[in-house]
């Protein structure tokens, strides 16, 4: 039951053979997290007592059912419990469908929680592609799962990190392709969503700034003509409809401004030219060992019915069950989903 | 006359109305420029001495025509003068032709100052491409100068930035042509390039690696085949010719990797690909104020008879005269030049 008005996330634990548990446990161990929100994981409680144990956090597991059964109190972790894998004979960092199929069904409970109302919002931790595809379900990822269950057509997807703020016209299609989808109304569309998403993170009146697609955003007609057909007329269009856009913008002075604090939102055109900049700024390197310290990068989910964020990142199996694993990009990903959560409410 | 071993470097004051003046002197007063080299500036003496008075520099100037007469020491900054411009007519920040003219022939003198073994190495400051040819000098930048009057067709561009060293399989061509160029032997030449570069650097035995064109490197074929058909024999041959190349691998994590050491070098397959982790690497930004604060960032043109390193930056035109402009870039290319001119030293 909630004794707070704080806003309830469920909380999946992602992949269990990966680092998935791990950093769910290290974050639900953070106050920050618990004055923000009312936490709940979803998934299996053998495999958090086991992560409670590897990492000998002291946190009183309660299992649940109902979410109105929950605690909402620093020392106990609330899990709803789907009893999916067992932990003794778990295989940490292996890519395999029983592992898959637990992830899945923890992201499927998940929305449907959001979908009844009983949460507010949803956050996901890393699965694994393939070992969802071994176990049968055939999706490419997250937001595809989301999309299905919800019934959602037109959606994108956010790339937060402090002040670059990401969205991109085509992602998971080859570069001659991209090409090919850089359309006015398809730009439009983006632009839309990017402005929404804003407006949703607080930011009013959000400066947008919309990539071109070839070197110096074509130097004025020289190397190609998309910023002339399709990109200017979407940047004209849309400030004629009252957003504030700018572009064509050269892509390599657009991520590296934004950065700066000049834009709040950026269009990028393909799936490189947006996750370049935004992985470059979220990993942080121990340059002398040659090894990544952290990483950090959110993901959300825009045009569900439901709230959605996510860590960036993936399973990271090579390190999984070794105690390394950093929760900063979980713990950035459920301040967003609370944080979305108080402007739906508002919104209400 | 020299009056010591130091490399002498000719270095151009680029486009005497842009920063260009400025970061010069800015350069020329740091100690640590004179302990690596024995530096001239070649331009205009009025523009220089109007430079240092603009800045409250105290320095003498020593105006040269041949590089014999040079005094290397602090407190004189020495210029091969080429009578370019009057320096009380100058019109700072403007690009018109009279200022590209001298520009153009600061960079074709100091282009025949090393070839005519009187200079170790030529540093450039920045040129405006329209003042150029305004001055009917039809160029598209100081590279196409350089390949022109050293009479070189093979030529690269290096981009360097302490760990992240980024060479191009191609650059100003519309990103559908990029795609066109993605070809085994270009790559190969590419990397052939980039090695020896390194090699000469001072780093033996690079780790090269090479970006895919496609999203996740194509995910194995689902978006794209240029990996599978181009990019990954050019890597096996590669290997096969003893070189150290890994790919391709995803552009999103290769150039972050790099910045974490993982890489001695980056291929990258089209202009914006190396350019975005460039820029947003090497532009420090005062965030609050959304002002940038300094830029680095050093561009080597590869496969010339003669030494050549740049600043990556432009004529900032809006900033010049104002006495802002941060020399960071510019000191960080005679390094640069110091640098390959002792390894050039040493092979002779």
């Amino acid at each position: 039951m909630v004794q707070n008005n704080k806003p309830i996330l469920g909380i999946t634990m992602g992949d269990p053979a990966s680092i998935g548990p791990e950093i769910l446990v290290k974050a639900f161990n953070l106050k920050e997290v618990h004055d923000i929100c009312n936490p709940i994981a979803v998934g299996d409680s053998r495999v958090i007592q086991k992560s409670l144990d590897d990492l000998g956090v002291n946190k009183k597991i309660n299992r649940v059912n109902n979410v109105d059964d929950a605690i909402f109190e620093f020392n106990t972790l609330n899990i709803y419990d789907l009893k999916l894998i067992d932990a003794d004979t778990l295989e940490v960092g292996k890519i395999y469908a029983e592992a898959g199929d637990a992830a899945f069904r923890s992201v499927k409970t998940v929305i449907e929680l959001a979908q009844s109302g009983v949460i507010d919002a949803t956050v996901t931790g890393p699965i694994n592609k393939e070992s969802i595809n071994l176990a049968g379900h055939k999706y490419s990822g997250h937001t595809e799962i989301y999309a299905h269950y919800t019934n959602t057509k037109k959606y994108g997807m956010l790339l937060v990190d402090d002040n670059l703020r990401v969205i991109h016209v085509s992602t998971h299609v080859s570069l001659r392709e991209a090409c090919d989808l850089v359309k006015k109304e398809r730009i439009l569309d983006t632009i839309e969503l990017i402005v929404d998403a804003c407006n949703n993170l607080g930011i009013e009146n959000p400066k947008i700034g919309v990539a071109g697609i070839n070197p110096h955003a074509s130097d004025g007609g020289l190397f190609g003509k998309e910023e002339e057909e399709e990109i200017l007329p979407a940047v004209i269009e849309a400030n004629k409809r009252g957003y504030i856009v700018e572009g064509p913008v050269p892509a390599d002075t657009l991520f590296t401004k934004a950065v700066g604090g000049l834009y709040d939102g950026c269009i990028a055109m393909y799936h490189d030219q947006g996750h370049i900049p935004f992985k470059l700024v979220g990993f942080n390197w121990d340059t002398k060992a040659g090894k990544m310290k952290s990483v950090k990068g959110v993901n959300i989910t825009l045009g569900l019915p439901i709230i959605r964020t996510s860590v960036d990142h993936g399973t990271a199996m090579e390190i999984a069950g070794k105690g390394i694993a950093s929760p900063d990009a979980l713990v950035m990903a459920i301040n967003y989903a609370a944080k979305l959560s108080l402007t739906k409410r508002e919104v209400k």
